[in-house]
């Protein structure tokens, strides 16, 4: 069995349980998972100090053709993460190869700063949607939406969706929500 | 003498010295500052924790028409007063009656969500210029930018320019610079 490769992306203030519990359902799935920051084996803190993450691998070292798909936790990491060099055209990489690209609270800033999300539709956390939309997305409140390659939720209520659209999008399988959730293909 | 009054917004995780330096400088230049936040006499701390401030006034029952001019600081506060029922409004009306707006840092944020940047040239914290830019102002990388009414700084390190550059424009002074830093009427 091939087992698929997944970048995570971490850096401080990531938002505590959108690391903790995508990370354990990726690797409960399978997945290999690489915990990506902009430096090699360091460890980051989540905001609410609850958890804290080492770095796999520097982002600077990190190729995107090494990987399936790439999850993007919340939080304030997103926007420390906007400045790492050479950031945008990683994502980008997944986007332009349909690979699955997760992102949930404020992870999809990344997504604007990559330029990806022109036509997409996507959700996010409320203080974004507005940025969200003006980077050219059709912005939706719901707790998860799958458009594509792009899995996106708004906070951590919507873990649950979040992972299992994410699981089965790598998995290549179609996601089948409870009916409280919405997907787009 | 007619004491002009200024609307300063804060709520947790602002950037220590964004509230601090500005807060000092115009209680020194004599106006009279209110701190507004989500909540009447709360306070807030700031994302270093060096610094705590205390609610005059709840953003609710707030009224802008009270005040000559609006400061905003950074850190994260910005992202969470996005949140604030009625915020756009508030800061709105100072756009709308040429009143004095600084923003610095991640501030812009919240001049996004007014929406009144749309032809604007102005700075703010690099990880946001991609949204001041697809929010429609004209981004350009100065310490201090002057554009009409609204005042804006990138990062701690403009601080001086920036606490310079608001105060001549509430004392409804031009604005002299040093010669490194750009101004814009």
């Amino acid at each position: 069995m091939n087992t698929k490769k997944v970048a995570f992306l971490i850096h401080n203030d990531f938002q505590d349980d959108e690391f903790r519990q995508p990370y354990d359902a990726l690797c409960q799935a399978g997945f290999e998972v690489t915990l990506l920051g902009p430096e090699s084996d360091k460890t980051y803190r989540g905001k609410n100090l609850r958890e804290r993450a080492t770095s796999d691998l520097g982002l600077d070292a990190a190729r995107p053709a090494d990987y399936q798909a790439l999850v993007i936790p919340g939080g304030y990491a997103p926007d420390k993460l906007r400045l790492v060099p050479g950031i945008a055209e990683f994502i980008r990489h997944f986007d332009q190869h349909k690979k699955p690209i997760a992102a949930i609270c404020h992870g999809p800033q990344l997504l604007i700063t990559a330029d990806i999300l022109r036509g997409r539709t996507v959700t996010c956390y409320e203080s974004i949607a507005v940025d969200v939309k003006n980077a050219g997305a059709n912005y939706v409140d719901e707790p998860v939406v799958v458009d594509s390659n792009l899995v996106t939720s708004r906070k951590p209520a919507d873990l649950a969706p979040f992972c299992e659209a994410t699981i089965a999008l790598i998995k290549g399988e179609k996601y089948v929500p409870n009916s409280s959730v919405s997907t787009r293909s």
